[in-house]
Formats: C-alpha cells, structure tokens, sequence
C-alpha cells in the first residue's frame, strides 16, 4: 500500500478496548426487560456503530460518545412487544440491530441531532437465530431474522437447500438486515437484491404484527412485503421471513474473461445480460481493480462468468456467452472451468475467479488494516441504465480524482460491475488515500460528498444495496419523488406514532419538525 | 354451450344504446375544463363500468344508474393537474380510467357507497398514448400511459422492440391501467408482472407529482415505484412511464405435451419452472379447459411449453424441459415446433398453442355472448405455494362445484395455470352456469363470494392479477397486514387529502368514516 500510494505508512498501535471512552448510561435496565437487557459496557460499546469507514476511525480513537444506553437480546416475540412497549412510555429510542454491518450509519443513535429522547436501546436479533422450518416442495424456509450467514447455510445444508445470498458482510450479517436494507447478494442477474427471495415478512411494529401472506406472487394492492423492503428498521422489527430457498447447484461453469479495455468488456457484458443467459456470476473488474485483487497483472479489464446449476450442465449456455464475450475481443487463456457433484467449491487461488471471490470476502478485513495505516478508504456504488453509464463513469472518475488530488494530495479509485441488467448496470467504485492523522474524518467525508454528488448528478441512484441509513440520507432526499416522502412519512407516524424506531435513519426524524 | 350445460339456452335481442337508462347529471361541465371535458350521454354510459360478469349484465339491460357525471379526456399533466384542482373545491371524485377492462369494478362511480360527493368524472387517459422515446441502448422506451396494447406494440415495432406484456385484455387496455393494477402478461415464468417492466414512473398526484428516477435497480430505501404498482387510481393519475422493452425474438420453439392427469402436468410444470429453465410460455390447461379450447379432446391434461429468443437458437433449453416433461408422462405427438426470423406469428389453428392462444383472446367477448344467453360466467384466479396447491385446488373444486350446484343446479368449472414460480404457481378458474332470468346478479354474487372464501381459506391470494378493485375489498382487508391496511390509508390522506381519487377502490373511502 505504501508502494501503491506513493508515500511510508506506518501502522499505528491497535486499540485497547479498555481505553475507549464510553458515556453513563442515559437510563437504567428497567424491570420489565431485565431479564434480557443490559447496560454492560462492552455490549454497549459493541453496539455503538456499523462498519463503514468513519465507523473504525473513530471505534479506533476510542470515540464511543454515541454508545447506546442499553442493549436487550430478546428471544422471542414477546420480548420484542415488552421493549417497544417500554420504549414508548419511556421515551427510549430503539434501534433493530442485526450483524451491525452498517456501512452507512445504520444502527448508531445519535439523539442530539434526532431531537432528545430520554436513551437509546440497541435491540439485537441474535437469539433469533433458527431456520424454523422447511418446506422442500416449494422450495422455501421460514426463518428467524437474527440469523447470521453462515448458520443460516448451515441449517440448510442438510435439506439440500440454500439460500445462497452472499453480500460482502456475509459472515457476520443477517437475514433481518438483509431484508430490512435490501441487500445485494451472490447473483449478478435476476435475483440481485433479497427482495426477490423474500415470500412473507413478520415484522413488529409499535402498533401491531405486520404479518404478510405467504405466496409466490399476488396482485393486490402495492406489495406490502415491498415496504418493509427496505424500510431499516424505520417501521418495525422484522422478526422472521419466509424465504425462497434453492437445491444446491451441483454442475458450475466458469471463466475468466480478458479485454483490452474497460469499455470492451462492459460492451460484453451488455450483450450478455440483454441475451438472457442469466450467468449466477458475471461481474467486470476493471484493470486496477482486477490488479489489486490479484485477478490478473497485465492491464487487462476481466469479466468473471459463472453458470451454476442444480439440474444438470449448462454448457449450451456459458457456450453463448463466451461467443458473445470473443465479439468484443475477449480473451479466455484459462478455459472454461467445469466442476460437478455435491459440495463442489472454489479452492482459494485455483481459478481467477476463486482469487476474486477470496478477496472479496477479505475486503472488509483489509478496511481494518488500512485504518490502522492512517489510510481512509471506502466504497461507493450505484446503478445506471446502460445509455448513461459512459457519462456516469468518466464523469465520477474526474469528480474523484480531482477530490483525491485536492484532499488527500493523490490517491487510488477503481471500479467493479457487481450486478447487471437487461437495462443498467451497477458500478461499485473503492477509492484508497493517504489520510492525514487526526483529519481522516474530514477528509473523508469531503472525498464522500463528492461521490455522492457526482453519482446523483450524473443519473444513478445514490446506493444499488448499501442503503440509505444517516449517510445517504441526503442524497435520498433527493432522489426520491416529493409527495413519497410525504407519504412515507405519514406511514411511519401511522405504525411507529411515537417515533421511537431507528430516528434519524431513511426519513428525517419525526421529532425534528416539532 | 346448450350442450355443455344441458339446458336450452336462447338469446335475448341485444340492448340498444337508446334505451340505456342514464340519470340526469349531478353537475355541470366547469368552464375551467371546458375543452377537454363533457357531459355527454353516451360518453357517460361508455364510462360507467369495466367488463366483469356484473358489469355486462348491468349494461345489457340498460341499467347505468352508477354512469359518472362528467368524462374528461386530458391531452396533457396541466390538463390532469387543472382537473384534479377543479374536483377538489367542487367536492367532485375523480375515476382514473385506462381502457375501462377492470372486471374488479376498478373504474366504476358508487357515490352512495362511497360517503358522497358532488359527483364523479371519469378522468380518461386515451389522448395519452404515444411513446414519447425509446434508448435502443438500454431497451427501454418512455411511454404515455393511456396507450392501448396495439398502439404500443405498433410504435415500438419500428425499433424493432416490443414490450411483449399480453394480458387477456391487451386490444382495450392500457399502459397505465397495466401499472395501477399489476397487470399479468404474456410470460408464464419470471417477468410475469408488469411490476418488473417498469423502470420508473410518474403520477399525477393532488398534492404534488410523483416522479420516480429512471433506474434499474436501487437499494435506496422502499420502491416508491412498488407503492405505485396496484395502487389502482386512489394515489394519482399515471402519465407516463419508462418501461424494459426487449428485441423482437426471431427464434421460436414450442411444443405443447399431453397428460394423462393434470397432477402429472402439474408436477412436470414445477420441475421445470425449477429447473431455471425460464420458458416464455409454461401453462397446463386441465381437460375440461384443454376441451373446451379446442386444443386436445382425448381427455389429456395439456402442458403449453414456449421458448422465445432474440439472440439465437435456444435448442437445448426446450430439449431440457421436454426430458422433465416426458419423466412424468407426458407426450408430444405433435414434436416441436421451431419458427425462426423477425416477425414470426403463430396463424390461427397452425398448432394447439397457437390455437389456445387465439382461443384466450377471443375469451372476452365470448363473455359477451354468454351474457345474452342468460349464462352465467365468470373467472377467478390466485397463487398460492406449490405445497399447498393440491389441498387449494381440490378444496375450490369441491366447494365451487356445490355452489354452482345449489346456486344454479349444475355447472362447469375448468381450471387452467397462467404463470409458475420456483416456489409456487398461479391457477386460473372459469366458472359457467345457467342463471334465471333476473337473478343473475344474486347469483352470480353467491358463487363469487364461494370462490373468494375458498380463495383465501385455503392459502391463495384474492387475487394473482385481476386487482382489488371493489370487488375484491373483502378479500384484501383479509389478506394484507392489518398494520399495513393503516399504513396504506395514512399514505392515502397525504397525498389526495380531500380523497377524490378513486373512492370506494382498494381501501374503504377516507369519508365512510366521518
């Protein structure tokens, strides 16, 4: 990284949980919740933030003023009605934590700036950890929404099924958070976003079950599954889905694609999606990106392919695929990789495509380290309808670079295509700088603002599946129609009347206006 | 049908427009709205209803007691903004009407049922219809939201695109009726909604336009274009949208497979829709609807299978799907049928799809006649999950069979699945009967009220994509969250404070409750 920037990065000493500086609670455990709510230090502390980059910065300096006052682990429904029941009267404000994987200010209270409430509470999921049940015929499960990743995959695995939604934070997020913040996940077609695996949302709200019908599909009314899409904890706790779940793929093509340039493989990609194929994985590394992640060292853009399935081969597909990938001057030196059976998997480094998704899942942990270097990083994506993409490009590559040179004196941006569409695409930059100590936080949130503004300027949305939370919000504002705003607004005052649910997060707060 | 019905049926002489009996009007043309707006008898009377079973029989002898008072056909938003601004001082409720083929009573006035206005205008969207411009690039095309299907097709066609949504209603109804209503189209399997073809939306709402970012795909909090999807007229008045058009596919395979049973064809149809195979077409028709369609009359259940592709041969999706098929059972004496080349039609009569296909269109005005023959005839659809189908289809058989029994002494009842997901299915049920004279209506109230008992008792929903409408209130108010009943009129109240648009429509009007 020191090589990569251009300058000496010596890491600074790891933080000691001891040193960090956590306020007095706000309020006591009350009675009613004793049983399972805490004021522990540690837990608070735990609680306090998600994982985006001003996140570590400051659970790095020690900074843990915003800690929640308490924090309950209920194990049940009941539980979750006691603390909101308490909450109301209380005056509390309750925030649904699930993995706390947060990048964009989810789950942190900040009761200064959401108008005074008497504490805060950070009511985690995580006894709410079990597949429930299983129904093989259709192909679904009912499960608990405190259920992290992997043992969600675990309790599947001996049916044959999975889910196989792999956001970045898999191993430490949840199924309600996924749901709660509309997560992106493995496929890069059809069934990008958890909203498509959803079938029925419980969810308690402050005012009564949210329970919605299990069904493949229906025509009445707006969706109210689509609702709590999304909603982050705004409207309720979401306490367990019915999901669509799928046998395992026992039969995986893939291929490593080179270009020459960028646009090319873009180009490819395009064909490819708009063909309807629908590739499991088809996602475009651009040359600094595929670089880094130890994808290829030759300056080439890579599209990484992959056709999974349950059924039987699929060669006639991948086949066309490639076809249309060579036409825009696509390279395949590895071949085509082709894997059968039960529990087949990538070993990490046997295949490109392998070092890509090894380093993927490292990301999050490499964050870590660059914190620690005094270097701020951070990720920004969107989504663009295909005609818009060039302009959208170029144009946020300027805006960044320009802001990398002005605030950090220089610095790295790449881009990945995590997700397509017959329609659009979406880009999913990284941008790396050297910090300077003490005023990463500043300088950060310039760099994000930048980002931000260059992404709405140019036509894409301010986040394909990171969300909205405190740190989008902005941005939301701005995108989203007028009078639905309005509309969600009056929603959430309807369900949640004394505004005691996640304040501050989506929508403006609704203390803010008195 | 005579035969069928083991009754002697005779037509009643068909009903002229002059002897329709249509009440004074409640209100005056407004000078405000003078160019565009009429109190026109037979405009009036053409505005009066959709085309359910109780609409037809209504009009057929003359009764439009519920005819609005004024019809307006805006040419533009200022005209649409002008119309709601005038209907909220004059106290007057405003129907939002595509093509008028609600069969729902989605467009239908009911001022007493309603809590009482001034009067109702039939707001009509027919000069809306042109597509106002299409992104080859990104196969999308921004389209007016009065357009017929036809003329849509016709103005996309010479971009060689098309949207390829063919709801049963296609010849009469429109873009923006499609969207209020969650329209069902032409794919049996994935896009089966109009929901996925839409890339964003605007609306015309009294309190502001609703205007959504043209995107394809966003994690930005919940889809206001989802809130807008089966919001049948009671938020705003749909102008226009960006809609997913795709090229005209030039490679054809179709084969249609026999059964002896329709449980057989039903087994195949979730072993291929599982497989993720994603045909175009993938419907099985039981006996009776395979009879009675002239497709087979041997008794077989038929399973209609489909490909389609713009980008080349699919041989090997079809070839896959008819191993599932024949493992169950099924037989393709006809072989498969393989059409290649722009503009490729299946004539009338060349194959048994083809044959159904002419035989669903032609199904309204079938209706039509039943109607004059004193016949009693209706359809139902829902979806529900493939673990629940068996108990679901027997269940509506055995208490729709009785119903038709005791309500009319006999009848038939025929079954057909229009669209299939990975986890479950959508059925499709015609019910004929020969009414008494002058009961009809009664009657034909009694079966619809079995049907949509056994509907939900059984784990379907009220409906898969024929909308709420007033027909279907009951069953909603079952269905939803009871939370989001509440979240849903709060939304309401904010955005058509006064509650012109569309009362009595998906939620009970803001007035019954004063």
């Amino acid at each position: 990284m020191s090589r990569a920037l251009g300058v000496t990065l010596t890491p600074e000493p790891l933080p000691r949980i001891e040193a960090a500086r956590v306020p007095a609670p706000r309020c006591a455990v009350p009675a009613a919740l004793a049983a399972f709510c805490s004021d522990d230090r540690e837990a608070r502390l735990r609680h306090t933030y998600g994982r985006g980059y001003p996140d570590l910065v400051r659970a790095f300096r020690g900074d843990f003023a915003h800690a929640p006052d308490l924090v309950a682990t209920p194990h049940d429904e009941a539980e979750i009605v006691a603390t909101l029941e308490w909450a109301e009267r209380a005056d509390v404000a309750v925030i649904p934590f699930g993995g706390g994987t947060s990048v964009v200010g989810g789950v942190e209270p900040d009761l200064e700036q959401d108008g005074g409430y008497a504490g805060a509470l950070s009511l985690d999921l995580g006894h709410l950890d079990r597949v429930l049940e299983v129904d093989p015929v259709s192909r679904a499960a009912r499960i608990q929404a405190g259920v992290m990743g992997p043992s969600l995959e675990a309790q599947l695995q001996p049916y044959g099924l999975t889910l196989r939604h792999f956001p970045q934070s898999f191993e430490f997020s949840s199924l309600g958070g996924w749901i709660a913040t509309r997560a992106g996940g493995h496929f890069a077609t059809l069934a990008t976003h958890i909203d498509d695996l959803v079938e029925s949302i419980r969810m308690v709200t402050p005012t009564g079950l949210w329970a919605s019908r299990r069904l493949p599909a229906s025509g009445a009314g707006p969706s109210p599954d689509r609702l709590v899409l999304g909603s982050e904890g705004i409207l309720g706790v979401i306490t367990e889905a019915w999901v669509r779940v799928q046998q395992r793929p026992t039969w995986r093509a893939s291929a490593s694609v080179r270009f020459q340039d960028f646009d090319a493989a873009i180009a490819a990609l395009r064909d490819i999606v708009q063909a309807n194929l629908y590739p499991a994985n088809c996602r475009v590394l651009d040359p600094q990106e595929a670089f880094l992640n130890q994808v290829v060292d030759d300056g080439s853009a890579v599209l990484l392919l992959g056709f999974e399935s349950a059924d039987g081969p699929r060669d006639a597909w991948i086949a066309r695929a490639l076809e249309l990938a060579r036409a825009h001057g696509g390279q395949t030196p590895d071949g085509v990789r082709i894997r059968t059976g039960e529990g087949t998997r990538d070993a990490p480094g046997d295949d490109p495509a392998g070092t890509w998704r090894n380093a993927f899942f490292e990301g999050p942990y490499l964050l870590n380290a660059l914190v620690a270097l005094g270097v701020i990083a951070d990720t920004f994506e969107t989504a663009c309808t295909w005609d818009r993409f060039d302009a959208l490009h170029a144009g946020i590559c300027a805006r960044m670079l320009e802001a990398l040179e002005r605030v950090c004196g220089g610095g790295l941006l790449t881009c990945r295509i995590t997700h397509a569409y017959p329609d659009g695409l979406a880009p999913y930059y990284t941008f790396v700088a050297p910090g300077r100590r003490g005023e990463e936080l500043a300088q950060w949130a310039e760099l994000k603002a930048a980002a931000s503004d260059a992404v709405l300027a140019l036509g894409g949305t301010i986040t394909h599946h990171h969300a909205v939370g405190r740190r989008h919000r902005d941005g939301y504002d701005r995108e989203r129609p007028e009078p639905f705003a309005r509309a969600l607004r009056a929603m959430k005052a309807q369900v949640d009347p004394k505004g005691i649910l996640n304040p501050g997060v989506l929508v403006p707060p609704l203390r803010a206006s008195r």
